[in-house]
């Protein structure tokens, strides 16, 4: 059943992939240029600068997770994305802490959405094999996935 | 097809789900700490603020939405959408209303938010027993949760 | 295999499409005000400004390119997406720019997003024609769609 799904919305993976690359160009130069910013003083600017920072993330993962999700393989792409809702979470509490404290960057989760983002390519790239050439890892591509998400889990 | 479709998408239905539980504890946090806040003044910023709470919570008013369209049933899911955007509408016009006007809180649509996501799990625990099981309620289960969503119609 | 999954997805199609225009009524309000705007100093605050703008419009870009895609075609969806990507990039560099020139406004690839929202309604159009009626005019949809989405290209 997979196949028959991808082949419909292989494109529009791809140019979801494009567009997170578009974002992650965007973050990048966010950071870059707010390397001379303080940190907010009161309670409530940091709640929210934590809130607004995780929300704008969150479609750039729920995107890339449900592509890796179909275009792969589910569990994998399930695990990662409970670890990077464990980071998120580390990075929302790290951000309310002490204000001596060095509070975290604009991005997190930058390893775990690389990896969600080379299942895609892997899933897009398996397809174009089996549709112009016939041949089929997957289940090699899976077994190997399926492995690298443990990685995740080193800090 | 639907027992299909969520054999391939249940692991990612519930890190979504998960992802969407994070999303109001980091949603919680502001408006517990914005209580003190006083009201914007100018208009532009009132529209600001308005559109920006609004679009914050937009990204997990879709996830819902279509998880729950998804696992369950379309009908009511598609009627709660209708309902929450109606609620936004309502939010989006009081929140530009008068100064002296209380403003409404940050969060809206928990309700039905909700009742979507009662129905995504409701739709995942169906799949689970009918799989392991073998045991199918979702007829039971559909027509339930159609009675339900005319529930929201209570303000 | 594609009316099959529209017959599953219209509603909640329906829904979201609606919600799409919401977003432009409050975007519209948003752009309305903020006319006297003058342009933020700092070169931080261009940034943020510029990434939060793009952001905010980036759940409704995907939420329409994946329903056009699903609906009607993919191959023209991606290609609307590709040039809004691009018209973003545009838009994303112009606003970091000199501070004389003129900052472009609050909304920007409208007529991509409004020709992705034309291919939602076309698909579930023709998708009620073929259930109701039997009809089945979706080759010469696509057709057409194909050829229109190359009218995108000029300027």
């Amino acid at each position: 059943m997979y196949s028959v799904v991808v082949e419909h919305i292989y494109l529009l993976v791809t140019v979801t992939l494009v567009s997170v690359l578009q974002n992650a160009f965007f973050a990048l130069k966010v950071e870059k240029e707010g390397k001379c910013q303080n940190i907010p003083a009161s309670g409530f600017e940091r709640v929210c600068c934590a809130n607004r920072n995780c929300m704008d993330a969150y479609p750039t993962f729920l995107a890339v997770m449900w592509c890796a999700g179909l275009c792969l393989n589910q569990a994998p792409a399930a695990f990662a994305g409970i670890i990077y809702l464990v980071v998120r979470q580390k990075y929302f509490i790290g951000y309310m802490g002490q204000t001596s404290q060095s509070t975290p960057g604009f991005l997190f989760g930058k390893r775990i959405l690389f990896f969600l983002f080379s299942m895609c390519i892997v899933g897009i790239f398996n397809y174009l094999l089996v549709h112009y050439y016939g041949a089929d890892y997957k289940e090699y591509v899976e077994t190997i996935t399926g492995a690298a998400s443990a990685l995740l889990l080193i800090p």
